[in-house]
């Protein structure tokens, strides 16, 4: 290959500590970089990306504040990332062939891009019947977030009473799933009517409540729990963490995943979680958690979870953005309750 | 026997929610009785308390408030309990004899009383060379939830960064030189500089400070941990929590013991912990625990600590308070840092 291609990718221009990230923030710029194998070093690949996963914890990379969360901020004026499913046009890594289709569990947010052919790029199966982007949801780390929080961290048990916020989104869907297929009554919260109806309809949840408008959690909490909760796996923090601690069981567990309410705020000005208390008395274990402390029982996930969505067991809802262009607006998609399943953005048809 | 004898007990007149309870909401009664053996039923004992153990937890039990904490509140003008160290002086039960020495874990703060020789009293090895108060301390419930929180819960190494609070208390000088004896590197927080003094040269840690004049606990946790917390063996919950909760290392553990800083007040007037959020970027574990829930491992740590106290590896500090009248002064000694060690109540020498 000669010439150069155009591509166009998402940069850090600004840092928003406050609020959902807009225009001022987040701008896309077009960069020319070269097809041509020779150009990239030993061990990258240039890649061609096809879907872009869209996450709430990539919001926490744009703050600018460095306060424990997750990973380091994105340098201004640096490409931000993803995990993207990509076709390899280019290697210089004898593992990596022109036409392989790859998981990348965290690249730039590009149409093309050279990247490391490092240690988590994964290669998706060429003889997988699946649809592609089911590797960014499902199958991939989405799917897998739900798995370690309920088998790894849960100890789901049939009849355990279990708690799953944002339990349409993209994570939350498959938690509340497989904790059903481990025999447990599960609850969702979500953030709009027609999402409670797509959780229990499509999703097979017990039942599920939308928290704006059953704004008395503890209230919501007593009737939807008699019985309180065993496993809560949190999504969101704050408010629903506190309600949730006045109804635990004994010995309950708390896989925590992300808390999608807290993002956006400056620590220092959010509502504290008063009754913590409440987790000597119960024995409550609240874990902290991120996926990629957990690679060693990927396969066992994917195995479990490829066999789940062929056997029909599994529903995977997705809302697909189309061409890079869409990054801000489906990013900010994820803090107002508007979109429903995993948020993907298709990049290239 | 025959007659009666008279036992002075302290019941509880009226519910405290706020503050420390006084005068008010205890009080000493004198009762009669029998201490023929003919009155009691089967597998009961009669027995007199020779020491009474005074713990921040008890003061939980007053409040009147049921809101997930630990055990039952004490009805009104039920005698208030306690665990204690007793003499047999009546058996309905083949397994205890008059003159057999026991530990109550629950009983009430009388001077004698009537018990069920139920599951988990213990008979004190009469060829034990180890001073009775001991088996309320080092040897009893304060050495084993250190125990549990440490070893069980901790997980340290050699080398992990532990932070206890509350660290000259009756849990906390333990959980320390626990951890200590592990090869972790200790530091402690106590409320007067008596206490650091104490904390530091009689029960070696690393280094402990006063968090009542070193009150920037964030600037505080900077300098006394360099290179992060591993394990925070939490006593007090509240600021020194969350504080905490921004100098955490990846995978720390926070074995919650208790959190005295927050007995006393109703929990939606408490201040909140606002950065549980960090849990998920460092993947932290924060798990409640209460003794009762352990009791298969009070074998194993019986050995372990027997043997540290035999070998003069860990020292033991008591705070002796005299008759059973001291009951309230001495509970609310606990909330005043104003004594070191372990609190117990010598009812009769």
């Amino acid at each position: 290959m000669a010439g150069v291609v155009e591509s166009r990718e998402w940069y850090l221009a600004a840092y928003a500590p406050e609020g959902v990230p807009t225009s001022d923030h987040l701008k896309l710029r077009t960069v020319t970089l070269s097809p041509d194998v020779d150009s990239i070093p030993d061990h990258h690949l240039i890649v061609q990306n096809i879907f872009i996963s869209v996450d709430p914890y990539q919001r926490t990379l744009m703050s600018g504040l460095e306060d424990g969360l997750y990973f380091s901020q994105t340098k201004l004026n640096e490409v931000v990332s993803a995990s993207t499913i990509a076709r390899v046009i280019g290697s210089k890594d004898s593992s990596y062939r022109v036409g392989d289709i790859i998981l990348n569990p965290f690249g730039p947010i590009a149409e093309y891009c050279v990247i490391p052919s490092a240690l988590y790029l994964r290669k998706v199966d060429p003889a997988s019947e699946l649809p592609l982007q089911e590797y960014l949801s499902s199958l991939g780390l989405p799917g897998f977030a739900a798995w370690v929080g309920i088998e790894v961290l849960g100890d789901p048990k049939p009849g355990s009473n279990v708690f799953v916020s944002a339990a349409a989104g993209g994570v939350g869907m498959f938690a509340g799933q497989l904790a059903k297929l481990k025999g447990c009554r599960v609850i969702g919260s979500t953030g709009s009517d027609e999402k409670v109806k797509l959780i229990k309809e499509e999703f097979g949840y017990d039942d599920a409540f939308n928290y704006k408008t059953e704004t008395d959690l503890d209230a919501a909490l007593s009737k939807y729990f008699p019985n309180g909760i065993d496993i809560y796996f949190d999504n969101v923090g704050g408010e629903m963490l506190e309600a949730v601690l006045n109804h635990v069981n004994k010995h309950a567990r708390i896989p925590v995943c992300g808390m999608i309410s807290q993002y956006k705020k400056i620590w220092t000005e959010r509502q504290g979680v008063r009754n913590l208390l409440n987790m000597v008395g119960k024995e409550v274990r609240m874990e902290g958690f991120l996926v990629g402390s957990h690679l060693n029982r990927f396969g066992d996930f994917a195995k479990e979870m490829e066999s789940y969505i062929k056997e029909g067991k599994i529903s995977s809802k997705l809302k697909i953005y189309h061409g890079i262009e869409s990054y801000l607006e489906s990013l900010g998609s994820l803090f107002t309750s508007s979109n429903f399943g995993k948020v993907i953005i298709e990049v290239k048809k």
